[in-house]
Order: C-alpha cells, then structure tokens, then sequence
C-alpha cells in the first residue's frame, strides 16, 4: 500500500489529495466482490448479515463462526436460523476457533456480551430452528481455499475476535499477498476502548492474534469504534421494519430493539446503537464511505495496554504502512443505505 | 471552525479535499504573524527560537518562559543568553507559571530531562551570560494583552506544559475568541507516548491544564509525538552549523549534538534527534506541511490515563471541534527549510 500523502492546512483552501492507494484491493464498480464473513453473532453481527446479502455488490459465499458475542456453536447455530429465514440456505457456515489463540480452557461468554445481545445472542427473540448443520470443512481452510480460488476479488470481514483471520495467516504463508483485502471491525486508535479505555471487545478477547495479524504485512482495514460509535440506528429506524409485517422485518426489530435498549443504559450519551459490524461490511466495498490513515500497528499484549491498538513509534515513518485505519465516516451516506437495503431485504422475507 | 469533510477510498483514485477551514486561523501569506513563544528552554525550545528569528513569516514579539525541561527561572535566563547570542536583545522574555496548576511543592526537573537537555537545560555548553533580566510584567498578563492588541494577527506556541496558556484561557474569558491560533507541541493521539506508553513528556507535567485548554473550546493545533517523531536531525547537519565558524553555529551544533546523544541511548530506532518544538512553530505558520484530525479531545487526569491525549467517544459527531491533531506531516520539506532557515541565521551570528 502507497503511503496517504496529503497535506491539510487550517487556512481557508480546498487541498488536492492523493488518496491512499491500496494494491491489494481492487473493486471492480461493475463486478460483485466475494466475500467471506467471520461472525460471532450476536446482534450487529446479525445485522451484518442481513447487509452482506442485501447489497448488491457483495456475493456472500459463507460464513465462518467465531466466538465472542456468543460461543462458537452459537455463533453457527444463530446463522443457519438467519440465513434460513432470509432465504439463502445456499450460503453455507463453516466452524471457526471456538478460542483465543493458546488459550487452554473452553471460551466463556462475558456477562456484559450476554447483557447487550441476550442470552442466545440475538435478543433473545425466537425463530425457527434450521435443519441444516456447519459444513464439514474448517472454516480457516476455507477462508484459504478461497483465498486461492478468487486471489484479489476475495474480501474476508471479520467482526468478532481476530483468531480465524490471523491463523489463515499463520497457516498459509502465502495468503496475504492472495486475498484482495481483510476487514475487520475492532479496535479504537482515535478514542477510547468500550471494554475499558484502551481496549476494544473484539481485540480484547484475542490481542495476541490480532497483534500477529497486524504485524503480518497483510493488508488490513480497520473499522473501530473511531467510527463505528457514529453510526446509529434508533427504534424509529426499527419501526419502519416492524411495520413491514414479515417475518424477518419484525424479527430483526425485535432484536435491534434489544440491542438498543442495552445501549441506552450502556453508552446511553450515544443516543442509539452503535453499528459496529455492519460497518465493516459496507466499508469493504464501498471505501469512499470512511477517510483512512495508513499506519504500521501493533496490538498491547502486556497487563497495562491488553488489547489497545495504537500505531508503532518507530515505524511512522517506514514505506508501506499495511493498516488502513479508518477515521472519519460518512454517517448519514451508511445509514441511509444500511436502512434502504435492509428494509428491501425484510420486504421480501 | 468547520469540520473537516473529506473521504478517503483504499481504492485507486484522486480524492477531492474539503480542508479544515480554522475560522480563529487567518494567515496571510504576505504578512509577517506576530507570535508568542512558551518555553521551557531545553534544546529543542533553542532550536525552535532560533527557527521562530529565522522564518520571515514570524514576528516574534516575546517568550514567555515555563517550567519544564529546567525550572522557569532557567527557562528566563537561557531565552535571554540565547536571543543575546542571536542578536536580538529586543525581544522581551516574561515570567509564566513555576509548576503546574494546583501545585503545592516547587517544580523538581525530571532526570531524565537533564540526561536529554544537559544540567544548564542547552547541552551544558557555555554562552555568555545575558545582561537583561526578564520583563516586570506576568507572563500571562502580556498574552492577554496581546490578544487585545493584536487580536487573530497573533498565534501563540506553547512547546511545554500548558499551564500558561490554560492560565490566560481561564484568566480571560474571551481570551480563546480573540487570539489568532494557540498551537501546542504536546501529547500523543496515534502512537505511544515518550513518559509511558500513554503520555507525552508536555502533557504529562500538567494534564489537568491540558485537559482545561482542550475543553475551554479555545482553537488548539496540537503537534504531538504523531508527527514530530518523524522529523529529525542528525549531526550530518550539525556539521553544517559548526562549519559555519560563528559563535551560534558552533553554539547550536554543540548544544544539539548533546541531544543527539542522548536521543541514540534513549530512543535508536528513531536514527536521530526528534525536532519537536521547531515543528510545532513551522506549523503555526504553515499549516500546508501538516495533516489535521478536527476533534473533540480530552486529557486524562487520573491514575490510570494520567497525561493522555484522546478523543471524545461521546462528541465525535458534535460540530464545531477545537482542536486540530497533526497526524501527518511533510518530513523532507520541514528538515529541509528548518536547515535552510538555521543555517543563515547562524551564519549572521
């Protein structure tokens, strides 16, 4: 990736830009870009999902399950229900980590995970169990695999731990320089974590593999609550779903309602839920949405900064940075979409 | 000020730039900026004076002297010896504030700031004493005067801790409306800090003024760790100045060379000494050499976050943010013109 070199002043003046030109990333305006979501769904990721298939330039071809919001198992079972109910039984979902890199004992889901996505991860809302079962190939060969099959036009999203993603990595040396970009949803380099206030839920729960994954030289791009925290949805928004009189309309309002609720006690000076994960989403293939800074990251592993993401002091100025942090977001542009493709979705199921 | 709009794609294009456009910022490139410096007259506090007598851009009419890398008294005397030196005997120093606000006990100087500014605070070499003393009126007084006198005409450069410039914020309440720009080489945003991993040195003396500046809504350009790490000098250019066989040349090849030193044991990777304070006084008056990121921002006054610099999760969508924070900046065209500009000034003296 060529370095972003621009210059802004405070004086009064437009200001030519030379935007950050990532080679690993080509999207084709007139092509569907393949994508790979890496979900541990609970709620946003849910909402993710239902993005992922609504937008017309994305051609979702699995899901690998992740721990996080919910366990790994969870996280396969609630999105065989949502893609059944949404109609695609033909996207299939491929078992994940169900823990962090090196990690001994079995995952547990933290209180506040449960708190703000419901006991089952979806706000607790029910909908009909599905018949089909994970396919039977590890999701971390499939992400390679495809790496393979599709080089440049695959973009893998990953909106839970960073486990998956940087084990693709470790495991297939070559994978980096095959895939067309790597998105995920975690991190805070510009405000503070929501864990505590240096770290992010997502890379919280595994700082060792994202730091791995970070310092990798793969081509990452990170959507963090730098600007996942400005996109909000309201349960005006939901309404307009409810209202819709379908299945998927009045679950999905019913959950992001949930979700909603746990943020007006949570975070309530943000007045509505964040968009975390869908975010990444449509980042991935529409970049003009967010402004980035191309920076060489680390994560902390240590007690004291255990999960913060910050950029590497002696590296600010070495050539191509790898991680493009994103900044700045368009929010009425995402939010207006995000509704717009989500409501035509629901009509329809 | 207006907030800044642009977005960056990671794909391959030119991105048009709607700069941030600093209402309380009006430089007109053909008039020279009248500018108080605030120093703590370590090295760089040297080096940037000497750039501030050296750039025609800048007016400077007064320093007022901090605690900091030496005591304020220190401060006094080694801005008078260095002006003297300079030839320019008409440039008044003023007393500012001895310690931080709300302190008790007299400021102490951190050894580490004597290991990397030398025991007399400019590399332990010797000038000639200086047969002025400082002006009889407060420091914080003539900025407030100032501002009243010269209104957005003046930028103010505070280089150590903030307490003076939080001191005539609070002192006067339409301070912050009247003065042109007050620009501040402090705190670290996207990468760690020099105290620890979260604070930089500036700050770190006094967060709780810092935290008030930030938050009195007054415009702040922040030059932090973020970008003055990334601009350094070597003794390749040292050499220059020595070679110029004048006292100031010799003086300030010496004094940096000390710096130089102490920046090889305390920070190699960086291959250099960082020019801190100078940059911050290159950008007040061209604010073309640097990126900016328009935020709200906070300091962190408590034991866990003591010194840092962050952003407001709560404000990120809010208009108006006060402060400007340096992310990026044009490496080769600062060094080259700071040598450019020290070189002939040297040269002279």
């Amino acid at each position: 990736m060529k370095k972003l070199i621009y210059f802004i002043g405070i004086v009064f003046s437009l200001v030519p830009l030379a935007a950050c030109a990532n080679d690993n990333v080509q999207i084709n305006e007139n092509q569907k870009v393949k994508m790979i979501l890496d979900l541990d769904t609970g709620i946003d990721d849910a909402l993710a999902l239902a993005y992922a298939l609504a937008d017309p330039k994305i051609d979702l071809i699995g899901v690998v399950a992740s721990y996080g919001n919910v366990t790994m198992e969870e996280s396969v079972s609630n999105t065989l229900e949502l893609l059944d109910m949404l109609d695609r039984k033909d996207v299939p979902v491929f078992r994940g980590a169900d823990r962090a890199i090196g990690e001994n004992t079995p995952f547990e889901v933290m209180p506040i995970s449960r708190f703000i996505h419901g006991d089952n991860g979806i706000g607790d809302i029910q909908i009909a169990a599905s018949p089909r079962v994970a396919d039977k190939q590890d999701g971390v060969d499939f992400m390679i695999e495809s790496a393979k099959k599709y080089g440049k036009d695959l973009i893998i999203v990953a909106v839970g731990p960073m486990t998956n993603l940087n084990e693709a990595v470790q495991r297939e040396p070559n994978f980096k320089n095959m895939v067309g970009n790597l998105v995920i949803m975690g991190g805070a380099l510009i405000v503070d974590g929501n864990v505590n206030n240096l770290a992010e839920a997502n890379i919280f729960q595994d700082p060792v593999s994202a730091n791995e994954l970070f310092r990798s030289g793969a081509p990452v791009t990170m959507v963090g609550l730098d600007v996942t925290q400005r996109t909000l949805l309201t349960k005006k928004d939901t309404k307009v779903w409810r209202d819709l009189g379908t299945t998927s309309g009045k679950a999905y309002a019913d959950m992001t309602d949930y979700y909603i609720d746990a943020y007006l006690v949570n975070a309530p000076e943000l007045g509505g839920c964040a968009l975390h994960d869908p975010l990444a989403v449509a980042v991935a293939v529409h970049p003009d949405l967010v402004k980035v800074l191309p920076l060489h990251m680390r994560v902390g592993t240590s007690d004291e900064d255990w999960g913060r993401t910050i950029g590497i002091n002696g590296k600010m100025n070495d050539p191509d940075p790898n991680v493009s942090v994103c900044v700045d977001v368009e929010v009425d542009k995402f939010v207006n979409s995000f509704m717009d493709l989500l409501t035509n979705l629901f009509k329809a199921n």
